[in-house]
Parts: structure tokens; sequence; C-alpha cells
């Protein structure tokens, strides 16, 4: 697939998770989070899954958010032992942690209404890097929040794309990518040839063919994306005469 | 959660996944990987995730083949134009490519098996870098080879987990960590100190706590793993008083 290098908004995530590293847990936030971006024209470049070690916390988040517009990092930021994202990524930052009086005031009073008691553990959630922003809504009660260009975000799904919601407002928007998709009941092998001609003739409109066997059956989906309607619209008409 | 650093059967995953970064393909090879691993022995340490894109392929498998035991990739090795993982580990590994003899042998027998032709593009999946071997088995029809310690694999999910059973053979095996869950109808904030305290009584066996919501209920799934079956069974124990 071609990219297009003058697009300058693209982003990345890091999946803190060994639940996710164990096969315990099937992941469902990378598409979640991407088709969340692709809605608003940004491009997801890149994921790692890392261990819940702070040293590989840090060095991915370092890594990724130098390279990219923006980076989001899901899990790891409740009340136990083993909840060491708020940390890293004040190491990442090299700035200090302590609680933010917004997050404090709105930990307690989610504890009052459900009833539970704002221990010590349960307050340590209020602690964020010094610089950082809650991400806060009327849905959001748990301490996702954003520094600089990282935007650190609940592990558990539901309560993940509730903070996506509540941060989309922080993004900028870019066009959106259009994608054409045309299923072939035949293997790649036929298409390949025509399909290279059709990419090499169109090289703003992103050509991927993706391989499927279903019950015996070996067929693709070619899938064709592009920011220029006009040429993704050609450049799917000539792949529908394969068909 | 802890890791133990003693232990150094690790490995990696490379996804090449344009389809998966746009969101609109759910993986599910990481888990059955992840899983495939657990049952050896072998520590998942990190997955990427990066776009059909050669330099971004040679970046992350040079990265992770210098730090772990094994580096497996998924997606790729097809007949179409963005199909140029074989390309990229040739270049990773800075060595040449060309047609394999026993996988140009495979691949004719195969598509004179299912009647088509032996054209160009389908005879391109029988390119793989100089010293690669064929991870091959009667069930396997599809290029995936490896070299090194890089194993390159089918993206289609029952073509990958057909590779992984025909790799398995050439894996060196490890003790494997055993686990045990325990369910939990509470939130964290009340298990978080008494878990944190058997988590240091308890060094060589990692406590995570994994939340979730259910119908409006928040709870959460604390996860004992070890390869020391006598010290998780104390650690759970003692895990289990909290319920």
């Amino acid at each position: 697939m071609q990219h297009n290098k003058n697009h300058n908004l693209d982003a990345a995530i890091v999946l803190i998770g060994d639940e996710i590293l164990s096969g315990r847990t099937q992941d469902t936030n990378v598409s979640d989070i991407a088709r969340f971006l692709g809605e608003r024209g940004i491009d997801l470049r890149e994921v790692r899954i890392v261990p819940d070690v702070e040293v590989e916390i840090v060095d991915a988040v370092n890594a990724l958010r130098a390279r990219y517009t923006y980076v989001f990092t899901t899990g790891g930021i409740g009340p136990t032992h083993d909840d060491i994202t708020a940390d890293a990524i004040a190491k990442a930052f090299n700035t200090g942690i302590s609680h933010h009086p917004e997050a404090v005031k709105m930990l307690k009073s989610l504890f009052a209404e459900i009833g539970v008691e704002p221990n010590e553990a349960r307050m340590r959630m209020a602690r964020l890097p010094e610089g950082a922003e809650l991400i806060a809504s009327d849905e959001v009660k748990a301490p996702g929040f954003h520094i600089g260009n990282v935007f650190v975000m609940a592990g558990v799904p539901s309560i993940m794309r509730k903070m996506l919601k509540a941060l989309a407002p922080k993004l900028k928007t870019g066009q959106v990518v259009k994608s054409i998709s045309i299923r072939f009941e035949t293997g790649e092998g036929s298409l390949a040839e025509p399909l290279k001609q059709i990419q090499q003739q169109f090289p703003q409109v992103s050509i991927g063919s993706y391989p499927f066997v279903e019950e015996g059956l070996y067929g693709s989906n070619v899938v064709l994306r592009s920011r220029n309607e006009s040429l993704l619209n050609k450049a799917a008409e000539q792949v529908k005469t394969l068909l």
C-alpha cells in the first residue's frame, strides 16, 4: 500500500497489557481507536503492545511521541500495584507526578456517590504527571489524561470508548480517507498482475489485497483507499472490470 | 506484574497489516500466537503492528530479532504488489532473495492440483531470502519460512494457525507459566492494598488485576502467574481470602 507522505496527521497506539501478551484477553481497543482516528482523517501508523513494565512503557511512548502527531495509550491507570502508567508517562516526560486537584475532586465525588471509601489506593488514581490535563466528561469518571501529544486512557473497552469521545475535541482533524472494498471469490494469483498495473496507474490510491479462506474457498477483498474521491472511483471502476 | 529476568525464552510478534491499522480487520493472530507460545513456556514480550511499508517492517524486525529469542511475523506473503514481507526480511538480514527450489516445487504441485496457472505473480511467492527454510507440512501449502530466529507466516488466521503447528518442532520449549484467575465482583479499590502486600510477599508470582465493567457492575479478574506452582498456589490462597 502506498502512503501519502504529505499528509501529516498521524498517530500510534501503545497497549499496556500483560493480559493481552499472555493471550488471556482478546484486544478490541486497537480497532476501536483505528476507526475513531479514521473518521477524523488521522492516519494510524503503528501499534505497540508492551508489558506492564515501566522501562518498556517509557521507551515505547518516547519513541512514538517523537515520531507521530498523537500517541494513545490504554491500560494501567487503575488503583492496583500493577497500574504504573501514570508514573511511566511522568518518567517519559521527565516530569514529577502528584495529586491533581481536579482529579481529586472528581474521584472524591464519584466515591461519595457510589459509597466507597476514598482510601489511599483509590486516591492514587488522582496522581497525574505535572502539566497533564484530565480527559473529563459527564460520562467519564476515570482518570484518563493527556500531556503534550500523549493521551492516556483506561484499558476497559467501554470506558476507553467514552474517553475517546471526551478527548475528540482536543484533536486536529484532517481529510478523511475514503475506501471502497471489492470482494473477489477467486484466489489472488489471477488478480496480482492487473492489480499491480492499476496501482501503478493510480499512485494516489492505495490498493491492498486481503485474502481470505471461507469453507475451502480462496478469495480476496481488494480495498482501495484515497483522500481523492474522484481518483478512488476511477481506480475502483478498473478493479471491478476484473470481477 | 513482575517478570522473571532469568527466564530467557522470549518472543515478539510483528503484524504486517494496513488492514488492521485502518480498523477494517479485527486481529486475532496475536492471541492465537500468544497462547501457542504460552503452552511452550515462551514469554511473549512485545507486539508491533506496522504498515505494509518496507522500511517499517525492516526496522521492526531488526529491533526485535536482536532482542528476543524468536520473532514471528504475519501478513504480506501473497502474490500481490502489496505483499512485500519476503523482500523486507531479505533486506533486514542484508541478504539476497531468489526462487527457492523447494518452494517452487511445492507451489507448482499445488497449482497443478487446484488447476490454476503457475503465472509469474503466483510463482513470486516462491521467492525466499537466501538461507531461509520453508515452514512446510502436509497441511501448509503457502510459503511461510524461517530465517535465523525469525518466522514469517501468512496473515489469514486459518493458514497462520497451520503454520504455527508446522513450525512448532523448530522451537525450544521452556517451563510453562501456570496461572490462576480469581474473579472479584467488587471494584479494584478495595483490593489494591492487600494485593500489593501479597505481591510483595511473593515476588516470584506475578499478580495482575484486570478490571471489567458488566452491566454497570465493576469487578476485577485477579490473575496470578508463576513457573513455581507451589508458590502460585500459596499466593492464590491468600488472594482468595479477600473474596
